[in-house]
């Protein structure tokens, strides 16, 4: 509720895009976990701004520092706090938009709900915010590994531009090898042209990014409200711009017959397995072993660099024209949000099915 | 988490397909609100089976009724048991069942979690569950009313065919006037066929709802992890059979540019509006008072009227055909659980915003 | 919050004294549990009035039906729903009281709040809840014992008659050999003495239920506002009548110095011991696997069968005199309430704290 | 759970003794409200070390540092972070303690139950853990204040030097008049003798704080679990070295009649109202308008500067004596402790109870 994800392992952000910094709490983490602070720092590395032609110019160090629950590099079990601070904000590049609400941003919404907002660089409504989501999956990761767990995500689709296999077609481990961070080559320059032309025009564009769970253990997942997917899908929609989310066959599998999408369980020299994978790993909301797979969409954001018409706080016709430095395309910092999100509900579910039984 | 639905407005379900009953506890609905029992069970009747040609032959009076809460016909404040009897269970269909996992049904995952399972028609991982959602969607329903908020689904799509147009070119009062819940006259009449000749091949189809949420006031939503289509989406996707959901322009949308999917504010008419509704009625994750409109992908359900191979509980290769009466298409009979959901998410959020301001 | 208790073995409560009936959903009980149902219905029946002649007359079966949650006589993991018919309800013993505010009841502040309620008997506000609590008590200790945890409470005060020795000194399986439930015959015979005494005038008289936790494992609870002590007052105080928790050496503590009430460590026979048990099982909110014990204050009831002045809903001046059959001192039948609170929070903790460690 | 405080109004803390600092982060405070910087920095200073003779000589500048959710002075309804640096800690000081339990401390049943500590001052368990909660509750005093609300509490008894009279019979704004937080001027003096003479054998000693809140409104609490004070109980056994809780007539109440206690409504003036408050202003579990007041038992602090026989983490018998700067008392500082978490439960049950209607 509010600020707060998850049930065991529980995340609670804070923090605007033009204020002292971005943080969050992090509880319920196990305790006797090391904390790779160079792998940590790396995922933040991931996100930030300022990485490629392809996004904002903006630098952004976003080093971050923890201020509590590690003790001689080892999580000790009690709450992690931790802080990113603000270095960079030009904050009067966004002075014009005080008395404003720009199209399809949470300007209107924000002031509507709570009588005021901070309205530099969007407020609490930035995707800074996802600052905190991401060392939260960091450290998630971090216990993931323990297990065998692994988390990939890639961009799959740019525009029409769109990798027409399914993730089994392609060396993931290349996704990091581009700045579009797409696993086909190919793909990727044509993505990273169609990008920068768009931001040529001053103008957005959206795409879809698949992620791939594996090494997940039988078992995750609540029946009725918290099937697996249910909450893998809420946590998605929870990252801004995005618009859907599907696992398995998706909206695709609607048009098949059940006899065609049934995964048909066999004897695998000794062990129970399926011969297809349709279900995308999970079936009754709980996790049965195999891969798990989603994907998301993502609009073309928000923020514009040409004039649009919109109105002032009094209603008034007036026109808009952002200042600063955007993203043309969320998608390749975005990757990286999509895998912290599925992270961390990974672990809040595995904490969560450690209480199915009395005794293990 | 767990079989809990909802932050204040809390719906707590038990109950499998061939125990008791299914129930639950309706807990933080306001006082002082009437309940209209003919509604509530109308809504009921929506879902039940046996409705027509194209649900399953089951009989199920799947009446309610209720065990505290409400007091000469007003809710009173205090939470609200229910209970739905079983009457008409036929649990020898399903002897043949317990030693083998069905192909992508919840046997085996429920197994493996939780080490045993009630096998008889599903037990938990029954649909029956979404009794209790109907009756808590018709409490919620009412208390909307009373704010001038109306929720309306439909089917969109059954396998291949599907509506062309957005749900402002239909009259969707037309949706309860025929048996596969479509607005349109002529493609539910292709629909219907079509789910009775999977039917007669002992098949299954899937297809598409669409959910249109009108007079919704402005401000419902949170800023972070549970703005107002995330929580609609883990929502929807808590209801069996789910595999997508998305809200505005949705996947489509990610191939358009910004400039094209913006939704621009004007001024009309001394009212500050917006010219399209590409947003689906939620910007920053917070009601903005247009139409919220989404979309929700069922699969075709597992259960076949075929043979088909799986194994048994020790791994040994085997056949399974159903038994019993099984829908062939789960959407007209999940139209009412979409609208369940979304009118307990709204009325959890609306009463979840009244926190928003010290005094009002 | 409201009508739940617990974090992850959560009971959800519903019930009126007058309604149909009073039942819940114990949710996130461990799955596997053999239930045993004699045992259960003898906690409620321990709890269930007219079972001396100290306590009420009113004649209750209180008969549980389980609705849910249990196959083959074992827990499945899945919610166990349950329900106990209201069967002897003299509604008619409150016609009186619809219009009028009974001293010290929830009359007045439940219309307040709600702007109506349920008169009959006292509604949600009346003692019948707990029998909810017994029911999710009940499952609680099969669990427990499981662990090897007991929990054993009894009667140590009514009105001035005290025992004088802590829990040590007595033999506590003697509790259920009298009617008011204390494990010395001397006191019971008295304290029986003085209920009937104070009962022949119309008039109720108050107690304290001294509570002993054995075999509690080291870990339970949490560092912050969890403490496991915090969490049994909470359960405690939320009982009917209840004014007071103290927990170790409690409010007598507090005259003593740090040197006196420090509990020393020491190697006793190659495992670390403490010399005494001041602190009463827990420091720094977890449990250190020493005896837990607490002691909980209960006020007079507050219905008389003698006339009372008092208003009625008007703010008219009149007299009210109860009608009816009530208890004159409720500690006989709130021990078995006071072991279901500690119960379920011992079995809650368990639960949480196993998922301290990613892997155990 | 966990670190995390209230339903609706939320506070979660982080933070060690020894680590960079105290902080966290309050969600769901109202949108709108003027925080004045000045009280909130006067409240913390009323907790810190080093105020008086009679508290440590710790000097702490403990400055707080908001990070978000306030924009131009006012909450924006955005989560608020905090962080008050650790500036003064000597760690050197607790070398001695990393390989041994000290007595009555949480260092053994942190070990057990994480695997590892952070022993430094105590690490997660040090009170300085509370620093927090004072942040939080000077922001809901803040709130409290706009709606009448007012909460003081007092040191009514160190060892046995105790208050004779109740709450009515005091001027309670004298109670910042003395270093020891009295509002007797004569008892002050002598509770002021009996700490000095405690500190100089370097023993502790305990006490009970007196808690009054005036002003509250009816309808605050839920009838359950959470009755408003269960909910105040478990907030205040949830401050370190507290041991008891009661309210209204509390543990003393047992020994009187029903007739006696009984609270009599009746016509003052056109208004209902009652001529007594034994039940410290909550019936049913719900406010009723009148004073709520109640007392928290505070045992004497576990570190001693004398020595004491211990074990080490071998279970070696060994001594231990505290180096470093301590309490001998901590009422004087739990003062304000107890006063913000009776704030917090305030607030957060007046926003909660906004939900109860459906239109206000």
């Amino acid at each position: 509720m509010f600020n707060t994800f998850g049930n065991i392992f529980r995340l609670t952000t804070f923090g605007e895009s033009h204020g002292a910094g971005i943080g969050g709490v992090i509880d319920g983490f196990p305790a006797g976990i090391r904390l790779d602070m160079d792998f940590i720092q790396s995922e933040l590395d991931r996100r930030k701004p300022g990485q490629s032609k392809i996004t904002t110019d903006r630098k952004e160090a976003d080093q971050v520092e923890f201020l509590s629950g590690v003790f001689e590099g080892m999580s000790t079990g009690c709450p992690i706090g931790f802080l990113v601070r603000n270095t960079n904000q030009h904050s009067s590049d966004y002075d014009n938009l005080r008395h404003l609400y720009r199209p399809s941003h949470a300007d209107y919404t924000y002031t509507q709900k709570y009588g005021l907002r901070d309205h530099r660089g969007g407020g609490r409504s930035s995707a800074r915010e996802t600052i905190a989501r991401c060392v939260g999956g960091a450290l998630a990761k971090l216990a993931l590994r323990e297990l065998g767990i692994s988390i990939q995500a890639y961009t799959s689709q740019v525009g029409h531009i769109a990798l027409e296999n399914d993730y089994h077609q392609y060396e993931l481990s290349l996704t990091e090898t581009n700045a579009v961070r797409c696993p086909d080559a190919t793909k990727a320059t044509a993505m990273e042209a169609l990008i920068a032309e768009v931001k040529a025009q001053g103008d957005t564009i959206g795409g879809i990014i698949t992620c791939v769970i594996q090494g997940c253990p039988i078992g995750l997942g609540q029946p009725a409200f918290d099937k697996l997917h249910a909450a893998l899908g809420g946590a998605m929609l929870s990252i801004n711009a995005v618009k859907g989310f599907e696992y398995g066959e998706g909206f695709a599998g609607v048009t098949a017959r059940g006899s065609e999408q049934n995964d048909i369980f066999y004897n695998h020299n000794g062990r129970i397995d399926t011969r297809t994978n349709h279900s995308g790993g999970i079936q009754g909301g709980i996790s049965n072993g195999q891969d798990i797979y989603f994907r998301v969409a993502f609009k073309p954001v928000a923020t514009l660099l040409m004039e649009q018409p919109t109105v002032d706080l009094q209603g008034n016709d007036t026109l808009v024209k952002a200042r600063g430095r955007h993203d043309p395309c969320v998608l390749p910092r975005a990757v990286p949000i999509v895998e912290a999100m599925a992270a961390m509900t990974i672990l809040d579910h595995y904490l969560l099915n450690k209480t199915t039984r009395l005794v293990d």
